[in-house]
């Protein structure tokens, strides 16, 4: 087992390239709890999460196999690996009680709602990133990933929108976004406003926002679009969490 | 105008009939603020918040059109009114600010998000719940409610599912239901769980759900059914928040 061979630092398991969303990364950072990244391709997750005795937080479109997913952590102090980055935010939260909360007392189910609800109104998001990020994936990983999602109706070319549809999925885009922000009060950056405090639940809608600036670049159109949208409010937020990063 | 003649007490203003989720009521018992209720008929709505001076917080499916709603209502001691039960939560919590609070600070956005999350989630709802509330209406009520629905693609008879399908579409409720459970820790009640603290976000889901006890009855099998889903969740969920009823 790579446990055995002895971490010096918590580690944290991402896929390689563009598909990695950096909520778990800012979520260490935010914590300043010290790691190192390493980076695995798709065929090898299910191998080294189960080298590393890292259980399966879900199940294949059977109902049975577990699947293995990203990001993982790994902590050498605790001898303790896991996956699914809410469970992980608690975890830690739990094992470093010396350092920022991620979920405070009394917001996990608030919290969890968030996030089910501004992935559930950024549908739109996935037909622009899933093919982008596919097409930057190396040969090995592009085939893989690929198989992974041959349960969706469209191959990846099908599903990118193009000429008039793309405008106007862009659009569709827009306006949910314009419904996530609508629960924010008009100067606040954060989920948790006024207060200034940064929760996991910022993380992870950012760590999904910021997908947009990863496969299309920081200077790309679409990235520009985005962080103006809704009188600027997730490139501030963005911005705001820059030191995260 | 009605707040020239003097109310003693701060003024409910509710539909007739089954359609009232007591959202408002709960928190207006909470907060531990006298209130009495005034019941209107759908038809009256417009010109009774009008005559109080009451905004209209919506505009009809033509985008301009003032839609008026319930419920709302009127302070007598501050000689103010307004409609929408979050916005009324916000006034409550603002001007008594010595009673309970309904949306501690850092919590409107999450609340916020809540709701909308669990109002999305229960979509399969509708079709069971608005044909019932239809049907309980006195004729002119009745009447003028078909009519704010006529942008709805099928009549209420049509939408009202039966046989098979509505089997289907209850055992659909359950499960999204059971996505709205997940958000829950094991033990938890409220929102905010282990804290034990009631906030706004409680009184409208459970205002919702207690929907399907008013418009079935309290002896029904369907509400047997909801009460006794997820491990009896929901079922906790009304009799804790029972004394606030």
């Amino acid at each position: 087992m790579l446990g055995d061979i002895g971490f010096d630092f918590l580690r944290v398991f991402y896929n390689t390239h563009v598909h990695s969303t950096p909520t778990l990364s800012y979520s260490l950072n935010f914590k300043g709890i010290p790691f190192k990244t390493v980076w695995i391709e798709y065929p090898d997750i299910e191998k080294t999460l189960k080298d590393l005795g890292i259980a399966a937080c879900a199940t294949k479109p059977d109902g049975k196999t577990p699947l293995y997913t990203l990001p993982a952590i790994y902590d050498p102090v605790t001898k303790t690996g896991l996956t699914e980055s809410f469970a992980i935010a608690k975890y830690l939260d739990e094992k470093y009680p010396d350092k920022p909360t991620l979920v405070p007392r009394g917001t996990e189910t608030l919290q969890k709602a968030y996030i089910d609800a501004t992935m559930s109104k950024s549908d739109a998001l996935w037909q622009f990133v899933l093919p982008k990020t596919t097409w930057s994936l190396n040969e090995r990983s592009e085939e893989h990933f690929r198989r992974g999602k041959q349960t969706l109706s469209k191959t990846m070319e099908e599903m990118y929108p193009q000429g008039e549809k793309r405008k106007e999925e862009w659009k569709r885009l827009e306006e949910d976004f314009g419904q996530i922000d609508k629960w924010f009060g008009k100067e606040d950056i954060l989920v948790m406003g006024e207060e200034g405090k940064v929760c996991f639940a910022d993380f992870a809608f950012a760590g999904f926002v910021i997908w947009i600036r990863i496969v299309f670049g920081k200077e790309s159109e679409e990235w520009k679009d985005v962080s103006g949208w809704q009188s600027g409010r997730w490139g501030r937020m963005i911005q705001t969490l820059e030191k995260y990063e």
